[in-house]
């Protein structure tokens, strides 16, 4: 096999605030030969994920992050060329962490091969709603969320790649769910297409009180991933016993240092003991044991029509800092994926 | 039986910031005769405990706040001197939510009746290790704190009604624990007399650095039960997956606004979503169902010497109001008593 040129995207700098085209610098360089238990692959979907801010700072998350000069960090759905791990072959499909590049060498140990029926969905939704977000939003609803019978559940980013697919579980088991999101064609596809029963417009005016009308025995289960205004919204509106399962907090993401007073942490924390609340984090990874229930259900609920998802994909690797800083913005409808290849 | 006067403490007016002595007023009253499913009782001890400061104030907490003019609430040992109940008769010891007053008339359904062997522990324990603040130390640290063998829990107000207990048992389960307390021989009690692994003065400079110092894997349990300067320390040193049971929050109990800023919200929010922390709120009511395992099993290990436990009795009912004072500065020594009448 001729050498193989990987263009990739790497981080030129630490973003002061919001990302900016100078924080991302493209490159060329060739890759090595695969070495013992590597997989040569070539990116066909890229997923640009809120998570990946943080990686793009100094600051100690739950990864380490990315080096300057590194490539970018990022989830994709990848062609095998060349394999020297027996699990993989050429020409088989897989879906792993190789980063923001077109072309990678991946320990066979951190690949999954995808196993997607393609009457049921396309290759791409294995970095969507039966990938990372789609399983992001089945074990945090289900383990921390717990959401019962007629329990009142919000979920904020209604149509993004989580969001819409909470809301949709907790229809399924029987909840009334209203979600917010940002704009009018926003709030209509969420209610229309994926059957909330209501959502909210964060744009407008007045969030809290129409969150209270929409909320009228307020509010059980609340999926954290924005945290901001629709936070501050959510939490007085929270019933007795009510669980927040803690999965991002996009509104954060850029700030450099805390905002200014008056400091809300003790009013936070009186709210969670006289309320008895449960506030938990958690990422997809701590519950990697429920992989095949989730693969298993959501497939199900696909094809019985009852998850339906919505992908915004943006063509061409060049352009994925564009696309991520827009993700930030809130600009994107649907799961957004970069698709960086042809699948054939 | 002739009329009985009961003398009452009530609440004269709200407390702006600390409680005073102008916030309760000493009255005496006549109590009508016991109606159908009633019970008249003596007080004998009564409890006097930190959450009570939230029933002070006008605010919506988990119950409601005591009107003006109304009797303090608080839970008494006392004797039933008469009953229209049939689960009581004179003689009895019971313990109940009877209030700040020397007599009182209860509705028999939220009495129950004492059932501690003299042998193994006083009467007065019926409202401390045996009662609501013993139970409040074995439910939360169970249920959410679920400390495993060789994890770090640390407690504040350790040698308080609440800490000492949750410290004991966290050690009966295999923990190292660190208790934090108001002074030097609060201190030294906690490791000499109950066994604690260490136990750091917050009185004294330094207690970030300290705490780190004394537990250098981190910190998996913390039992929230003071807020403030405290948790502040403790946070930094939260491990991934730590539980933080929320009981109480004393440190914050006379602010009358949020204190100023920064926010520190958002940074709060931040370290659940990265720590994958659970903080979760609780009162002992919402594991009532739990009763008789709590009692067999702190029964049993004050029998075997596992458990200690130190009480701070104070002679009179008219000194209930400073005593209370004193407990929401830490003054007192031990779970905090008023003795109000002897037992025969």
């Amino acid at each position: 096999m001729s050498e193989i040129i990987t263009r990739q995207v790497v981080l030129a700098s630490r973003p002061q605030g919001e990302p900016t085209d100078d924080n991302f610098r493209i490159v060329e360089s060739p890759l090595p030969a695969c070495g013992d238990g590597e997989v040569l692959v070539r990116t066909i979907y890229l997923s640009l994920d809120p998570y990946m801010r943080g990686r793009m700072s100094a600051a100690k998350s739950y990864a380490e992050p990315v080096p300057i000069g590194g490539v970018m960090e990022g989830g994709a759905v990848s062609e095998v060329l060349d394999s020297r791990h027996e699990g993989f072959k050429k020409g088989d499909f897989v879906v792993g962490s190789t980063g923001w590049q077109t072309y990678a060498l991946a320990k066979g140990a951190y690949l999954s091969k995808i196993k997607i029926d393609s009457k049921i969905a396309p290759l791409s939704t294995a970095v969507g709603v039966l990938g990372m977000p789609g399983m992001t939003a089945y074990t945090g609803l289900l383990n921390i969320g717990q959401p019962k019978e007629c329990e009142t559940v919000v979920v904020a980013a209604a149509s993004g790649a989580v969001g819409a697919i909470v809301g949709q579980i907790a229809k399924i088991k029987g909840a009334r769910v209203v979600g917010i999101a940002g704009g009018k064609e926003k709030c209509d596809f969420v209610v229309n297409e994926l059957g909330f029963d209501a959502c909210l417009d964060h744009r407008e005016d007045y969030l809290a009180q129409r969150l209270a009308e929409a909320c009228p025995k307020g509010i059980d289960v609340y999926f954290e991933n924005v945290g901001g205004k629709v936070a501050e919204a959510v939490y007085p509106l929270l019933n007795n016993f009510a669980r927040v399962p803690v999965c991002g907090l996009i509104a954060n993401y850029n700030d450099s240092a805390p905002p200014p007073g008056p400091n809300m942490a003790p009013a936070l924390m009186r709210s969670i003991l006289t309320k008895r609340l449960t506030l938990r984090g958690f990422i997809v990874s701590d519950f990697a044991s429920q992989r095949d229930d989730f693969l298993k259900d959501v497939t199900n609920w696909i094809s019985e029509g009852k998850i339906k998802y919505r992908e915004d994909i943006v063509d061409g690797l060049d352009n994925a800092p564009r696309a991520f800083q827009g993700l930030l913005r809130g600009e994107n409808f649907g799961k957004l994926v970069v698709k960086v290849a042809d699948a054939n």
